[in-house]
């Protein structure tokens, strides 16, 4: 058979067949899938958030066929959707490194403050081009202001050899895993609840997640000697512990960890040999305490007992996405690898190849995140301040306003906001509505929030998303919503669930 | 054991030790990694570009201390990394994206064309903050402009539920291919030679690369008999032929298949049940003759005869890496999926959203490529138009002069230039040169490209790392880098390279 354009185009011209003849082979289908892709799950766009567009796009074609007006996406953590306003140092700054031809426009002045014109001119002379690829590790002259960022902060010193930026914190789980989980006998611990994209990365890598819990009575402290036990069951079962995940502040919990149980858990990685993945990408979201990077830990634990952490291999993640900024989409991020060998960091930078390199913008404003400007005569400065504690103080104030409303609903009990952007409530759900749920074949959390999405708009992530003490149900909540009609929306809502399922 | 803040703080302060005792564990080693990453190979990042950014520091601290006073970067597409000016079209609209504020900036007329302010109004109507996560899949409405762009190309109707919004094409590849391998019993078929992209993730995701050569002496075209027999051969070995990766315009090859060609790999598609995969990042680096869509053609091949085309999944990816802008660092790109049943589209959507979303800015990029200013009357049309026609007559006449030079090599064989940013010539490396090498315990085109780096700073990636056929030798470069000198540096390099070892 020889088909060409032109026996084709007459073909179709004349609506005639082509006369063609072969079998046709069946149509890959589910059979063809990779089962690791089918086993991952991410909750955070699972099917409540999915349902929410649906409802979302019924009211646009007909505004008021619902019983309310909009959506009220409280199920992620994105603040610049909910109307948060970007920092203008940030996007000043950027949109110089796109458009450089403006530096030479005459009204510059008018427009652009001088330290703004500064500081973009020293990225673009680090830089070149936005739109060059970089090294895949991320532009070098960028990865030692990091280091400088994280000497400041921990007062140890740091290289920019151990930075990778990245695209967001979550490019950096998938190297961190990939390198390292080499099938179901690689084990990694992960506090129960998680951020999803720890299971969903262990899911696709076909290895073994090892859940250990927090306690939720204790504002969701963690507790080493359950780390131990786990470790200790995982070997006895044949599995390897490589990793260890601390969420800090926690996600979805809010808890921020103190210095005496971040020591214990290093130590517990350097009795056992297993990696500590420190997931640090709230560092800036602290309402109550005080945020102790891990790193800071370790290394004052090196320099007081060095053989006995000599061992220990830290990464430490940052991401633009979060703080008081949220810039989400821009994608920028970093890792530091603390103490890694040769060969582990030679297989990371080998999959960050791969990739060609993380988006230079957003490799850009994670210099702006960690180096913000601190002149006092700076003209930016001011502004910069100001717009930052005016977001702290709403997110603050915020957290505060739904944890009263949680502590004032029927069956619900909520830990005190430390940090991060949630609240993860616990919910007593009235047996009536978990044989609802068991009809309706979803876990009894995702019909409570299944149920607050029809009603109210508001959508959210059930508990079972992240994990949870068997028998109890939870929803993560953030608390970036502006406004407190949708807390008293949820308050309603609550109140006509108990009372339909109350026994 | 109990170490706190305080008993850490006094020991470091006193020079104590802090008495903790434990038994350290070893290190995690290279025996700890997961040996798919071990297996994988990048040979566009891999040790001649790495040795190259060596020389590139000791020119920085000593410029007088090597044969030459510049790496010359011909082993990546990289156009802005050597010195061609990003298109003023996409830099406007993107800081506009970047900093709204500028659109009610005093003199913005002075320095933005109407058209560049009425575009950037548009698109942030439509993401609204680029600060903000999109859907997991790209936002809407660049989705249908994208789709708008597919119709117009191709005379074939396009959905927006269809494309996918990706960080550059590598993303697009690494979702289609992971989803689709569960294993060595899962075959691609790549050509050879090919873009290590695709040898690295099928690696990654120990799946078995089925390699089908390309015909060197007939222009790199590609003998749909010879994939027959591959998808033949790999079956009665017991290995399913999932997909079939097909490049054009080719790299490393610059080669563009016709249209013929095209459906003849389409028909060999269809009678097995292979996924085609597309990568036509290069669509818009034609020099001679024409770019046909695989799209278009299994358009026109399904409305010719329906049945026996039903069941042919196709992915078409684009990126803004590449074209006549070659803006790489923005990582914009994206699939269009063509007749994917639910369940395969319904996984990759999974896959998309563990990694919330691309680069915003990215997405915006693709619409701004894919939707250039066209209105006669528009500010920016003529100046976008003299840009892009600039940049392609360079591209033409670089890509010529490089290949002349080549033909007047000593044995070396080079194809015309069609297409991509690239030429692949053959290099007959003589028998003293293969003997060195084999000393030196490197590929003989490994050691070819290291003495022209060596010799002349110009990095090129050695065609071991494409593939090749057993005991031939090509070298790939790029025709992006600017003057002819570079080429007169090559050609004397190579005369004595011969001189040097010719029998």
């Amino acid at each position: 058979m020889l088909i060409t354009r032109t026996s084709l185009a007459n073909a179709v011209a004349n609506g005639q067949r082509l006369y063609a003849s072969f079998k046709p082979a069946p149509k890959l289908n589910e059979l063809d899938l990779n089962p690791n892709v089918i086993a991952a799950e991410y909750a955070v766009r699972g099917p409540i958030p999915a349902r929410a567009e649906e409802l979302r796009a019924i009211l646009q074609t007909n505004p008021s066929s619902l019983p309310f007006s909009t959506i009220i996406n409280a199920n992620i953590g994105n603040p610049q959707q909910l109307d948060q306003q970007p920092l203008t140092w940030y996007r000043q700054v950027l949109s110089l490194l796109q458009n450089p031809m403006l530096l030479k426009a005459k009204h510059i002045s008018d427009v652009y403050p001088q330290d703004v014109v500064n500081r973009a001119e020293d990225l673009l002379s680090s830089i070149g081009s936005v739109g060059a690829y970089s090294g895949s590790q991320g532009v070098q002259l960028l990865r030692e202001s990091v280091a400088d960022f994280i000497f400041r902060r921990d007062g140890h010193e740091a290289s920019a050899d151990d930075i990778f930026l990245t695209g967001g914190a979550s490019a950096a789980v998938t190297y961190l895993l990939t390198a390292i989980c080499s099938g179901p006998d690689s084990g990694v611990l992960i506090p129960i609840p998680q951020y999803p994209l720890y299971t969903a990365t262990l899911a696709l890598n076909n290895a073994t997640p090892l859940p250990y819990y927090l306690e939720e009575s204790k504002g969701w402290s963690t507790n080493p000697d359950e780390i131990r036990e786990v470790i200790v069951s995982a070997i006895s079962r044949g599995i390897k512990p490589k990793a260890l995940v601390v969420i800090n502040p926690g996600n979805p919990t809010g808890a921020i960890l103190s210095y005496d149980n971040i020591a214990d858990i290093i130590t517990v990685a350097a009795e056992y040999g297993v990696m500590v993945i420190a997931d640090e990408v709230y560092q800036e979201n602290v309402f109550r305490g005080e945020f102790v990077s891990m790193r800071r830990v370790f290394k004052d634990l090196q320099a007081a007992e060095p053989e006995l952490y000599a061992n220990v291999l830290l990464a430490s993640l940052h991401s633009t996405s979060k703080g008081f900024s949220g810039e989400c989409g821009q994608r920028g991020g970093y890792m530091e690898l603390v103490n890694f060998s040769e060969p582990l960091k030679a297989a990371i930078t080998k999959l960050t190849s791969i990739n060609l390199c993380p988006t230079v913008t957003g490799q850009a404003l994670i210099e702006l995140m960690i180096n913000p400007p601190r002149d006092a005569d700076g003209e930016s400065t001011k502004v910069y301040n100001q717009e930052r504690d005016a977001i702290m103080v709403q997110l603050k104030s915020r957290s505060q306003a739904l944890y009263d409303a949680f502590c004032k609903m029927e069956g619900v009990e909520c830990q005190l906001p430390e940090g991060a952007m949630y609240l993860f409530p616990k919910i007593t759900i009235p047996q009536k509505a978990q044989d609802k749920a068991k009809e309706l074949n979803v876990a009894p959390d995702a019909f409570y929030c299944a149920q607050l999405l029809e009603h109210t708009g508001i959508c959210t992530v059930p508990g079972s998303g992240f994990g949870q003490v068997e028998g109890t149900f939870h929803v993560r909540t953030t608390f970036l919503v502006p406004g407190t009609e949708w807390v008293q929306l949820w308050e309603n809502f609550h109140k006509q669930f108990m009372d339909e399922f109350r026994g």
